[in-house]
């Protein structure tokens, strides 16, 4: 397959609509990765992420976040005390999904001989002089999302990869917030230690 | 694998030697993905890289970049108009491998379920109290190179994905300058647009 001839986007399989995994989310404002859980609901537009502890940030408190788009609320929980924000989400769902009227970017594999999946990427580019805002790296049979990045004025903003992708939701409840979230505060929590 | 019982990077393949692929190159300082074929030449310590045209970046001169770390030089050759320059190259040599006395940080997969490789995260971290400069992310058989990062304060400064990777050099005069670098000019040409 070569760009001279890129295939339709309605030709492909559609992304899962429901699956787990876990993400590395690069934020440009920052610098810095941070690693989460991930649970993705499609048909109900809902996302539950899970912040993972790792060691490539010195300190930072650990969440749990509840995104109800259909509901237009985001439930912010902090693990170690279960404290709770309930927060408007303003923005509209957006699935991991390449949309039909993308453009396709390239084609490749990654790893080597013997050990490799192949990949496409896919953007929102126009044509040849505008520049693409987003950009979403999907495996090219089954069409699991790999990475999405997100661009202003040339700059990438935002930075996700998935990996250990599984197909459905294990355990449905993971969307439900817990009790403390009945008398939660309105205002978001720093994500930065106490000190 | 779990991290409770981490393996050991001497029981694992070394990474391979020659080989040639594509890399997508992120700089935090520009906010930038620069694209290139990449040839990799460990035992001579040498690489060659080529820009790719993409889209991505509005404006930009193409070059190619051949690296010759044994004699501490450095060409950078716009590919228009052959003009060449040689800089002294003043860094050591870095081989794109896994150091031995690395620190196992993660195993997943990429992809999902029939569509998916196993790589694996080696930091230069050495305890719980200290951070990582350097991430290496790995196919867990064959050990192919999949993502290189480089951070400093906290902060990703440069991250580089590599795909497409192929064994073996094709084609070693790659690694030979143009005629145009008999008579190169000692001062770096800048990426940017002439306007």
């Amino acid at each position: 397959m070569s760009v001279a001839q890129p295939p339709l986007r309605f030709l492909l399989a559609a992304a899962p609509q429901q699956w787990e995994g876990r993400q590395v989310l690069f934020l440009q404002s920052s610098g810095h990765n941070s690693r989460a859980l991930l649970s993705y609901d499609g048909p109900n537009q809902r996302l539950r992420v899970l912040d993972e502890k790792k060691a490539l940030i010195p300190c930072k408190r650990l969440f749990e976040y509840i995104l109800l788009y259909k509901e237009g609320v985001m439930f912010q929980i902090e693990q170690a005390t279960k404290q709770c924000s309930k927060i408007p989400l303003t923005v509209a769902w957006d699935p991991l999904d390449i949309p039909d009227n993308s453009t396709f970017e390239d084609q490749y594999s990654i790893g080597g001989p013997q050990e490799q999946i192949t990949v496409q990427e896919w953007s929102n580019r126009k044509s040849a002089r505008t520049y693409e805002t987003w950009i979403g790296v999907y495996t090219a049979k089954d069409c699991y999302p790999v990475q999405e990045t997100f661009i202003q004025n040339y700059t990438v903003v935002l930075s996700t990869r998935f990996f250990d992708v599984q197909l459905g939701i294990k355990d449905p409840s993971v969307f439900t917030p817990p009790s403390t979230c009945q008398m939660a505060q309105t205002e978001k929590m720093s994500e930065d230690c106490a000190w």
